[in-house]
């Protein structure tokens, strides 16, 4: 069965991308800055920057989205990841109006992504417990809980 | 069983990369900029700007190659996989030479990339109507435009 | 059965990334250099091109695990993907402390990520010859080297 979730959030990351990636070549327009050239005034600076902070963040974020929706659970994996891709559009209108302004979003993003790296170390630990000594992580810490 | 066409392009773009990579280098030797310096004369420049907009790309080429190869198909995303890689090497040497001769390599990437992101759109819609609707799409369509 | 110990390299290797990434904080904290500014005193510039380069490759070092891990052999390929993220850790601190400093460090990963390449390309070949030529290249092989 595929994780379809985690494949729309996926396309959802890529289309924020391609957003980013337009806001950049309508930024070079608008202030003249031709490639191969990356620096021009403060305004473009800043959007260039912006975008080359969410492109850098993009790996790492599909890494723990899909190792966290894998290993741990899709559906909870897939929300953060929403969370996450509402969070850098924020991060990126925040930093094109203000260096200040990229600080608050960029803290809710590192939130959730630490969220989703916590999810899959749990993730990776029930299945190594799992598989290679037949422990059942979840119904232990159910059982030693008081559920069962 | 193993998508083994994808796992053949993901391996042809791993190569170009180290391709760049290695351009990058010996440009670096030719102009004498050392790291980690990053500006030097605008030939310099070029070598490295197509090399780091190539690399900023690959997660987001490799996120769509394989999604829509998964949830759409592989032979077709394979193949748009090769497009792309072509275009890249193109758009690489076409930088390399000139700003303006990375326009149409670059242009047709985008195109490349924008298919494979539509396809990917296209399965994940498909699998959900499947898994969570049991409607499949595919036969439905085919219904629809009287091929039953 | 999931692969955990691919999973378990890939946690390790997100952990890096976050490392690299708050050491470039401190480093624009120690030295003064307020976003989007990306240039500041050598020992800035070092920190932040090694955290950029480590970046950089951190999508192909993912890539190349998981396709070597999926297609030739994880127990392997993991193990290749320690020896990479230690690497990278001693290139880090190597550039941190000169530009010098990175080189031998850099080369081991290099290597480590050219295994990694090599493992996913006969891995595919092999994958490739089992599904459409229904022929077994490593008991072909073994025949051919006189093991049966």
């Amino acid at each position: 069965m595929e994780p379809v979730f985690l494949g729309a959030v996926t396309i959802l990351g890529l289309l924020e991308q391609a957003y980013f990636s337009l806001q950049v070549i309508y930024a070079r327009r608008k202030y003249s800055v031709s490639p191969p050239s990356i620096t021009g005034p403060p305004e473009f600076n800043r959007v260039y920057r912006a975008q080359a902070n969410c492109s850098e963040y993009f790996p790492l974020f599909i890494t723990a989205l899909w190792t966290s929706g894998v290993f741990f659970n899709e559906g909870l994996s897939s929300m953060c990841g929403v969370l996450y891709l509402y969070g850098r559009l924020q991060y990126f209108w925040g930093y094109a109006s203000s260096p200040q302004g990229r600080l608050d979003p960029l803290y809710f993003c590192a939130k959730v992504l630490w969220t989703l790296i916590g999810c899959s170390t749990i993730g990776v630990f029930q299945s190594f417990f799992k598989i290679y000594l037949h422990m059942d992580l979840l119904q232990i810490t159910a059982t030693a809980l008081g559920f069962y």
